[in-house]
């Protein structure tokens, strides 16, 4: 049975974007700085990681079998015009579809507008069909982990202070929380691979 | 010559206390979950360490010899009672001296109302007069940050969320800041022991 995850890479004081939506050239510097070229499914993007971040990526990616963002992450990219970089099918919380994105109906992306994080996770693990599903987004992470639909926090963190922005991880009404872990920790060029496990009560 | 650190118990969300001054039980508990007993200068307080972080505190103590905190610190603390637990000199930021302290002109301490950060700093350099200077709690810390006289920013990283409360580090003015490392990476029990570097420009 496939769990439910998120991870994301995260500054020293714990941001995910910094002010104005910045630092990503900071925070996604591990995906630039190695001689192992990975293409993504988007055109034009290609990693260049470390052989230890791209086993890291690889082993995090290999049963991931679907994604659940955020309104706010979809917007951003513009839903990756249609297909996720790792070429994963996406579910997307949302409170209205966005009628005028051009994908919509050919793109293997779902909106979830009713029901809450809880609908769209059951969604995304039926779409998963057994795999992981991987959350992105610091409010909705917030969200599943406050509702206990989190099984594993992952970050790859990075040492930059950004000083501002958007946080991984909001307020918990349902905190605190303890976790297990690292479970996992492996230390890249630039970046600390680091993952927990959440403990059920 | 010394060097100017911080270094925090910091929750995975980024808390050094939780909501209403909560947490400390969890963020606090690597001091509780080994069996080198540590004995600090203030009475009744004993830790109990594992090998692994008490090696690290020894080792992150062995050249610290002044500490510089703010006022809320001191003030949560009752400035230890005029003896810091680790019997090292303590500098206080504040904007008023505590004139109903009972430990005023007996105890080790400083306080230096004028000058901002950096006569502070200065200050807590000229008592440990070559040694390190530790610098304690997410404000002052953010500050020596803010005005590069910050070398090192450690902290222990626990596994748990706290969901809310005071923030390691605030906004930074001038922000984003880059640091290598982590320079030092050790893993305890319940806590990943983590510095970097501060690079100056």
């Amino acid at each position: 049975m496939g769990i439910v995850y998120t991870e994301m890479s995260v500054s020293l004081d714990g941001y995910i974007a910094g002010p104005g939506e910045s630092g990503f050239d900071r925070l996604f510097r591990w995906y630039e700085n190695g001689d192992v070229v990975w293409e993504t499914a988007s055109p034009g993007l290609t990693f260049r990681l470390t052989e230890v971040s791209a086993a890291e990526l690889r082993e995090r990616l290999a049963n991931t079998r679907a994604f659940l963002v955020g309104r706010r992450l979809f917007d951003i990219t513009n839903g990756w015009e249609g297909r996720h970089p790792f070429d994963v099918p996406v579910v997307v919380l949302t409170h209205e579809v966005p009628k005028d994105w051009p994908h919509l109906g050919t793109a293997p992306f779902t909106f979830v507008t009713e029901g809450g994080v809880e609908a769209a996770v059951a969604t995304a693990k039926r779409i998963a069909d057994g795999g992981d599903v991987g959350v992105n987004g610091g409010t909705i992470a917030t969200q599943c982990l406050d509702a206990g639909l989190l099984d594993e926090v992952g970050m790859a963190l990075v040492p930059v202070m950004l000083g501002g922005g958007v946080p991984y991880f909001g307020e918990l009404e349902n905190g605190p929380l303890d976790l297990e872990g690292p479970i996992r920790s492996v230390q890249g060029k630039d970046v600390t691979h680091l993952r927990y496990r959440v403990r059920r009560p």
